[in-house]
């Protein structure tokens, strides 16, 4: 097993705010990094590999840089929260293994998925371990308070992608529900990351809340922009294939606003291309057309953008400091970024 | 949803000592199942009726019953021990529909498995659901000490049940390692479950290690014995296929056994059936026939009543009463129980 982590591949060189960020917080995320190190290993020789197969392949690494972030921004202990991102890294991850599974995914980070390399069934059972593992940190925190955001945040997780699951094939998914999905199965997560900093540097009540509205508003961000990436990224950059969604019949922002004033034609089409999956080869550009002609990304787009506004606002009441300066800038970097 | 848990299937009206401590701790128990309910809850309607499909199938609920029967014994506080009961059979109903997930099964306590039902995908991230309310409800026990035990306890399964997957189809396996996988993956929530009884009614490091050895002896015994009567039970008295390990080529104690004086012939056919899985359909009849042969069904109970025989042991320095008197005796029932 190699012994270090790749470093987060941040997809070009301009100094963009999450890079910012990173540099501010490097030697912390060299402990946090540590840390993930030292609990992927088992006596299973399976599992470190797996798991160091997907996390060496270079994500971003945004929660755990947001639990380092809101400790320091409120001084913190730092020791103290490297167990916790690195926690928030796992539980994150185990769900990658696990949503891979589920979306029988064949590409992540620019590689082959995990379940493609070593199967569904190893790809199932380390998330799994993963998963516990990150409890096992957890408790390390010594904070039942801790312990029950990021709990409650695991189960909301689970639900929000057991709900993404009963929408897909079905086009009558409207916008509520889709954002219900994705405040679930992703801003929980990055608002949990967000909360546990400040819970940690024994903040009160307004503050917490603060912090934890800005994660849920730039994860909801965030993940907005992700699924337009998948009908408008350059897949290179982006990692993995476009398409994936329209491909598994995924009701995301860019097809509910296409859906929105759809002719009868095309209500047609996508009832055979998502609801019944029967695809051919130049349905995805057609999909595309459309999309395009409802003017749909740019109606996602202006959509992320709301609530990026919505994150950057949330902090407004907190004291100024470098920290809150780029996780302000971080919102608008959630909407530009090509990946 | 039906509101009320299907009352477990103890399989014969003979008084056998399960029945005897579900009896005794009935009350108990019925507060266990109301948290059950309580906590599968989910405005996302898959996962209750997911959830409450297998739960309601009526397993055995031996865990909880055995961290009702540790906390009773010591006589701790009841009303901590039920949120902590309904974790620990949540943990095992998370890892029941990984397993069947991961195994491919069709049946289980004689109903079609849940992925057969709803879908791989759904069990999968339903299982997550499940294994995050756990924690949610371990958090409620406020004790930091018995998160650290459960939260280890299922990183442990979940070792154990990778490397079940890695040793699967590998003839070459041994019986320590066999031993270290089911102590993994089964006794370690055993253990754990008669654990924390003892922690949260405050004893000693000596009573809760002896509560724990407990726990890992019975759990490995009944293990053992699972796997035996998946060559010997009664398909019908067993709620699913006998011969589903064989199918999988899974190594377990009857071929590990068969397989230690094992002629040149039958290695070549254990290869081809489990190293291959290339069968044919009077293979597991043969196999029946050199396990048979070899009296390796005799040698695995002999094995569980060791095990069976260490978990009496371990509870000899602990005070008589009746729980204790029960506990014993259930040693004895998971040797002679049929399903």
């Amino acid at each position: 097993m190699q012994n270090q982590l790749a470093q987060p591949d941040l997809n070009n060189a301009e100094d963009n705010p999450l890079n910012r960020l990173s540099d501010l917080l490097d030697a912390d995320m060299q402990n946090v990094d540590a840390l993930i190190i030292q609990n992927m290993h088992s006596d299973v020789p399976l599992i470190p590999k797996l798991a160091q197969y997907l996390i060496s392949a270079g994500g971003k690494r945004i929660r755990p840089l947001l639990t380092l972030a809101s400790t320091a921004m409120f001084d913190g202990s730092m020791d103290k929260s490297y167990n916790l991102a690195a926690a928030v890294e796992f539980i994150h991850t185990a769900t990658l293994l696990h949503d891979d599974v589920v979306d029988e995914s064949f590409e992540r980070r620019g590689k082959k998925t995990a379940n493609l390399v070593f199967g569904n069934q190893a790809s199932v059972l380390v998330g799994d371990f993963l998963f516990s593992k990150s409890f096992q940190m957890m408790v390390e925190s010594g904070s039942l308070d801790i312990l029950r955001i990021l709990s409650k945040a695991s189960a909301i997780i689970a639900e929000g992608e057991v709900l993404q699951l009963a929408t897909t094939n079905d086009i009558a998914t409207d916008m509520p529900t889709y954002l219900n999905v994705i405040e679930s199965k992703t801003a929980a997560l990055f608002a949990a990351s967000c909360e546990v900093g400040a819970v940690l540097s024994g903040q009160n009540d307004s503050t917490v809340t603060a912090m934890r509205t800005y994660g849920t508003k730039l994860g909801t961000a965030f993940q907005i922009i992700d699924d337009a990436l998948d009908y408008a990224a350059d897949q290179e950059k982006l990692g993995k294939e476009i398409g994936d969604d329209f491909k598994e019949g995924k009701m995301t922002a860019p097809i509910i606003f296409a859906l929105e004033n759809a002719s009868e034609e095309e209500r047609i089409f996508w009832k055979r291309t998502l609801g019944y999956k029967k695809q051919e080869e130049t349905d995805f550009d057609h999909a595309m057309e459309i999309i395009k002609s409802h003017n749909a990304l740019d109606k996602t787009i202006a959509l992320a953008q709301k609530y990026a506004d919505d994150a950057t606002q949330s902090l407004s009441a907190l004291p100024d400091c470098e920290i809150k300066a780029l996780l302000c800038d971080l919102t608008g970097y959630t909407i530009t970024r090509s990946f």
